[in-house]
């Protein structure tokens, strides 16, 4: 086992590794840059190196800085976190290089799975279900049409040099085909210069379900259950939960999704905690949407249905250690809600400043993960997560009400916070009713928050 | 269900009923002394009414008082938490004359199972098993050697009005009888000016099992497992622990305990959550010691292992709902710690006083249950108790390294506190071996704390 482990990154996931670290009795090392000296990750790791000054390009993303720091404490592994240098292929090159076990994925791998064409084409290779369309550039209107036929409408055509919706459209039926084909070619045309167009089935009302997995040594995977993500906005999670709550999830499906991701992780000897997002529809079809090279930020409500410290799990296959092989279900509901130093009310505008009075949630079901204390001050360079809140209790709805209460009972003061607009959620009926979709945020109203 | 209920305590355990109230959606109504005002379970329940200055016999165990805040804010129910008013079987009585619910035993059961003696005497009818001995006084020093000779050696000579260790010989074997029965008569008779004896059997190297049991009005009962209690200081438990780690402990002696408990419970149709606690010693057999009639201090650590809530059990018994009637098994380990305001090295001598820093531990497995906040003045006029400290993880090694990690990053300034004793004990060889008695605490060195 290692003896001691720097942790490359800051703030609240840096403090998580320490504590697993400390309960393994292994050592720790923090780096942090000038604007993070007063971070509780710097105070609780065994010692702390500073590695430069904001912004993230001159510290917790400057590799030197970071190796040189291992080098001189004498760290036998990196863990990377999530964010910052947590799947650059370069950055896992170079700890091998200098025989730091780096506790992700190797260049390889990262590489492998950063490319969203390259692992989409290596996952649907694997057998995992992947969204079905062209292969590649459609030449004519007529093979648009064909392919659209074989997969079944809906579809949505994109444009190649597409961003930001431009060059997209939606196809309900044939008859309004060569339109949507015309109309998308021009306005890729006029953006972009370029009117090269591509086909997908069209996913309707999908969520964001994503599988927990972990592989060792041997390419062996296990997985730990799905995570749902669904409650987005721009992309940006703003709260997570297992087990998912759509009608159409169930154990079997649940068995069906796990397998899929064993499938694809072992078919690229994946080493390490992963996860595999999908993309779940109404009919309980899934589609392979990207795999996460790393712990993802939502991974606690993982740890609160199957007991696992999923950290340790990471640390232990990165040692060497084998799996047993054995999957886990969910044995209660949990929730969490990102607290980010946020006005909900003025666009989610970061809020930072100093903490002038805090007090933390507790009691039974309720767990905080959190860097800040009284009296600290959120530096504005960084992102503005301050704390999760995760509950956990044998049903959805008492997880629910457990939630609510827990966020009425945390007081911030001195920054704003996002705990009025998941107030808010946790009264909202949709959200209570757990049958909401990726796009429940467009249509949910912040105007009174 | 209930509408409103009223706490009938203060502190962590009034702001633990508290939160399990709201999230049933139940209103709930504080009571306070003029010492508490400034404590988090005022602050957080929906109403509170002031009854009084302390000491408790004007306050918080002043009947009248609470019974008019109950009627003057309407509250339908009455929680009375541990300590105070919650074995008062007037008090019980005197809610039912006010139609008022007492989320607690009836004044009869709190009679039955108050009265040592008589306890015992019911346990024993109803088959619980209890420690053998003569029936009331010894006549002779002959029928005391045949009861000893029947119940096996080694047997106590206690002295009927003795108390505080005077008046008592344990009897090793029967040469040793004459003696032991002239030095204990003596003795009683020079300080108590009687000499009448009995007899029991002595139990070497015991530890306190206790089973947590919940009883419906039907009168069926069920169990939630033990709670192993002997880290014991002059009979104040310090940290309880489930499952006990004791050797004999296994499934079929859980099953045997768990089943005595219910036959006890139905046995005197006992409605509500209870304790039954037993003396368990090396063999694996177990005697019954007493029953407990309300909530105990220790109950987060059974919730944390069978994910009940046992404060919403009592609630939902109390309003008539029926239990299931299945039995539950700890599913991880789960350990306390009494985090209070004494100074460990100094006899643990109460330490009030302002808090003027705090940062409470969080992560993965840990629960805090505290109303203390920093700039919060713990009185002198209370018990000391201000936080639990519970940890749970999937082996006792894990929780015992995990209460470590945790009890490491609680940091409270301004008074003394518990926590460099259990600090201490985390790190103690035999207590980490888990097999320790009731009599652990006697050669616990406390000099270097």
């Amino acid at each position: 086992m290692f003896k001691k482990i720097l942790i490359a990154n800051r703030g609240e996931i840096a403090l998580r590794i320490i504590r697993t670290c400390r309960e393994m009795g292994i050592s720790t090392v923090a780096i942090y840059s000038t604007a993070d000296k007063e971070s509780l990750h710097v105070k609780f790791a065994d010692e702390a190196v500073c590695i430069g000054p904001p912004p993230s390009k001159d510290s917790y993303l400057n590799m030197k800085a970071i190796i040189s720091a291992a080098e001189i404490t004498n760290a036998d592994a990196i863990h990377p976190g999530f964010g910052f240098l947590s799947e650059n292929a370069e950055f896992s090159q170079i700890c091998a290089e200098y025989n730091i076990k780096f506790i992700g994925a190797s260049a390889d791998m990262i590489n492998k799975m950063g490319d969203k064409a390259s692992a989409k084409d290596t996952m649907k290779k694997a057998g995992v279900p992947t969204i079905p369309g062209s292969e590649g550039l459609l030449s004519s209107v007529e093979e648009g049409k064909k392919i659209a036929k074989k997969i079944k409408y809906p579809v949505i055509l994109k444009a190649t040099a597409g961003g930001g919706g431009r060059g997209m459209r939606i196809v309900k039926e044939e008859g309004g085909f060569q339109k949507a084909w015309d109309d998308a070619r021009q306005e890729s045309k006029a953006a972009f210069g370029n009117d090269g167009m591509y086909l997908e089935k069209y996913i309707e009302d999908p969520r964001h379900v994503e599988i927990q997995i972990v592989g060792d040594s041997r390419g062996k995977a296990c997985h730990l259950s799905e995570r749902d993500c669904s409650i987005q906005r721009r992309h940006q999670k703003l709260t997570e939960e297992t087990p998912c709550p759509a009608k159409v999830m169930n154990d079997k499906l649940r068995k069906k999704m796990g397998e899929a991701a064993i499938k694809g992780a072992e078919a690229i000897k994946y080493e390490g905690a992963g996860t595999v997002e999908f993309l779940l529809d109404k009919h309980g079809d899934f589609y392979f949407m990207e795999m996460n090279t790393r712990i993802q930020v939502e991974h606690p409500i993982t740890e609160e249905v199957t007991d696992f410290d999923l950290i340790k799990e990471q640390i232990k296959v990165a040692a060497g250690i084998k799996i047993s092989g054995k999957n886990y279900f969910p044995q209660l509901h949990a929730i969490e809600c990102r607290i980010n130093a946020e006005d909900p009310a003025k666009d989610f505008r970061p809020s930072p400043g100093k903490i002038t009075h805090l007090h933390m949630p507790g009691g039974h079901g309720v767990r905080v993960d959190s860097h800040v204390y009284a009296g600290y001050t959120i530096p504005p360079n960084y992102d503005s997560m301050i704390a999760k809140l995760i509950v956990s209790a044998q049903t959805r709805e008492e997880a629910v009400v457990r939630m609510k209460r827990a966020l009425s009972e945390f007081v911030i003061e001195g920054v704003k916070t996002t705990i009025p607009f998941h107030i808010k959620l946790m009264d909202d009926e949709i959200y209570k009713s757990g049958q909401f979709t990726t796009s429940f945020m467009e249509t949910f109203d912040l105007t009174d928050l």
